[in-house]
């Protein structure tokens, strides 16, 4: 039986409640933790109510005996991150609601919270006992080894310089074990799904080198802008927001050696090894129009909302295959993919020859699967030839309510299950990666609402 | 514009009304020929409209304009195949015909008769030069060079003796060019997409050989009995009535090196090549229970009316791949399909390794299309698998009305494509390969009418 307290640091925030609560709703709903309390905390004077209410409309089909439980659960404590006198208290409300829910001490302590925060709280925790360091994370219901485990929202640091700061602080306090830093998007089921379809299908590793793939694209596109995150975005910008981590990381899944087995340190292994390998080649930066106009946007701002790499790993596997992230704001469309190009065939056709090569799609977001994109005869015609899709789709098969990536990433924590986390060498080579970009050199393209962003002129 | 007369010799059989007659209706009906004339000949006293009633129920959503003009085009003669005084007055019909319905002279024969009567009636054919001999066959519509094209319904003889008699015979009165073997499974959308699908898609030939092949599955199940036919059935049996043909025809375009252009003389040498290495190591034969007494069938017949063998293909590419074919009558279903079996992956998960491995599966009939057995992860868990299909559905995608063999078949003789058409090499190597099986040292075994057949034992 799973059972859990959830400690939100941050409780206030957008995360709280369009992803958390929602996520935490839907693991009771689910049946997949039968006991559990949640304990908000924030600087703010406010109450469990409040951000409960807050966050009922991002619940699809909610069940009221549900909310009910999560209602009758969860607590809110005022604490001033940067005022220790708090903590000892918090100490102690903890221990009351373990103890009036029958909970047996196992903990998830969720960083809701920027980044600058994670040092000195980590440290607080640590210092009032309230997280104590412990390498056996291995589940336990009788409260003799309860685990204690914390977890990090993104962006971890805001460089290679505090990603490393805040790495060394909370590895003093804490074993790796217990740390586990979310890219929400290895929650998502097609990007944890790489690793796993990769090497689970004898079918694709043959084909997965620079002898029969072209290229590889990963696209993240959004149709929306900044919206209510101007400030947060202003200083972030689409390289730290989203390059660093999601796509990095689905990057690193794609390209990533054979793990020695299927399991969340090898892969993290594999990952890491990877990353290492990674070189930018070309940076293309973009803004759209009217951005500067955005609510908390500086006027003058430099921040692109569109970035563009082309980036090549350097090894044999992939040696002369361009890997090309591009993510972005208010663009055309709404997408996550990836976008495997496959080399030409050699034409035995006496005419008519294939127009385009195969392609393997990995749909992320908002449609989730894959197909395949081949060719075959045209019907009735004997040697012309026709591009079809093979398709799987996800949500035809399993319907359209496979978890969300929050609720997969949570349960992943409560079963201690670091596979979907990224290890503290993998966040900082990735900050490394988007340091070899040097922002000031480049120019920065507008763009149109709603248009494909800046044209990129890949050079050859 | 394409025109063409067809003159089927014994048109009064089964083939006639159920196949040719609808095909010739669907290439009319389509436009796929704009002007054309029907000359049935048989030896019955019968006429051209009784045939055309019998064909009527075969087609579907008949066009009554179309079907007006197939009758206004449409002839009948008596011709008693062995007396040869009746071939100059077919010749003059043939003519008067084309004169009336302004034909250029370019002529179809289709025989649609057993192959005990190919050799005489093409040697009167060729003696009335009621067909001559030309290599040309390029479409001419001048009539300068109108062209002759002489279709052979298969069985092509009776075993390898008899096939090599019509061979000798026919290629010395015609020119291989004007010479189409049918085996209507090559007409089939899903048959002649193999060469097509394997050669003009990069992803298909790096994973085509015994490092990743386990074994090649063809099926041809019927789910009824000899019905009608059981007169011819009782002579041939399932080994010649469809593995003969079909089979070894499916068995030579999955198996077959990459032909040096994706043509008809190319592909036909590569086919040709791969049926020279056709091994058969085992044989099952079967009779389903009450065979004995359907009507013609001789009541001590060891006719096998399912037959299943293993074969291996003696080269490089397939060494220790077995191939299977498996065909019979009053199965469980009706089904042709070719299921090719991956090798397992090395398994890297450290529970829930996949159960079964990936399979490429091209379903020829019912159904057409193909689809890919892989493994993706269990939607919600992190590291467990789910076997799913990648589908391609022929039918989703072009619609249910993609043409019938026949008609495709008969368009390609109209083009004078011999893609779909066998060779004389390779029939004479089919005879070649069926003939490695000794039935009398095999013992019959019985099984039940809609049961998937005697056991499969195969040795290991």
């Amino acid at each position: 039986m799973k059972e859990c307290t959830f400690i939100i640091l941050g409780a206030t925030g957008d995360l709280t409640k369009r992803k958390l609560i929602p996520a935490i709703y839907k693991l009771v709903e689910d049946k997949r933790i039968e006991k559990f309390a949640i304990i908000g905390a924030a600087s703010s004077d406010t109450n469990i109510d409040t951000i409960l209410q807050a966050s009922e409309k991002f619940i699809p089909n909610l069940n009221n005996k549900t909310w009910d439980k999560i209602k009758t659960n969860s607590y809110y404590y005022r604490l001033d991150f940067y005022e220790s006198s708090g903590y000892p208290d918090f100490k102690k409300l903890i221990e009351k609601v373990e103890k009036k829910h029958k909970l047996v001490c196992n903990k998830i302590f969720y960083f809701a919270t920027l980044p600058k925060h994670f040092k000195t709280v980590t440290e607080n925790l640590a210092k009032y006992k309230i997280v104590e360091k412990h390498e056996n994370q291995q589940e336990c219901v009788k409260c003799k080894h309860p685990w204690s485990r914390i977890v990090y929202e993104k962006p971890f640091g805001d460089d290679l310089k505090t990603a490393k700061e805040i790495n060394k602080s909370i590895s003093k306090l804490f074993h790796e074990k217990q740390i586990y830093r979310i890219d929400h998007y290895l929650g998502k089921e097609l990007v944890s799904n790489i690793a796993l379809s990769r090497f689970t299908n004898i079918i694709f590793e043959p084909l997965w080198n620079n002898k029969y793939i072209d290229s590889v694209n990963i696209k993240l596109s959004e149709n929306i802008g900044v919206g209510s995150r101007g400030a947060f975005y202003d200083k972030y910008g689409a390289i730290k927001d989203v390059i660093q981590n999601h796509m990095l990381q689905i990057l690193a899944l794609v390209a990533m050696e054979q793990p020695k087995e299927l399991k969340a340190e090898d892969i993290r292994n594999a990952k890491s090894k990877i990353l290492k390998k990674v070189k930018v080649k070309e940076t293309i930066l973009g803004q759209y129009d009217g951005y500067t106009e955005e609510k908390n946007v500086d006027p003058k701002s430099k921040t692109e909302t569109f970035a563009a790499l082309k980036v090549c790993i350097d090894n044999k596997r992939w040696k002369g295959v361009p890997f090309y992230l591009e993510a972005g704001k208010y663009l055309d469309k709404k997408e996550s993919l990836i976008k495997i190009k496959f080399k030409m065939v050699k034409c035995l056709l006496p005419e008519n020859c294939p127009t385009d090569s195969n392609y393997l799609i990995i749909k992320i977001n908002p449609d989730e699967g894959f197909y395949l994109e081949l060719n075959t005869k045209t019907p009735g015609k004997s040697n012309q030839i026709t591009p079809v899709k093979m398709n799987f789709c996800q949500s035809c098969l399993f319907g359209p309510n496979t978890p969300a990536a929050y609720e997969n990433l949570l349960y992943d924590v409560i079963n201690g299950d670091q596979f979907a986390f990224v290890r503290s060498d993998e966040i900082e080579l990735s900050w490394k990666i988007v340091e070899q970009i040097n922002k000031n050199k480049l120019k920065l393209y507008k763009y149109k609402k709603g248009s494909t962003g800046p044209k990129l002129n890949w050079s050859k």
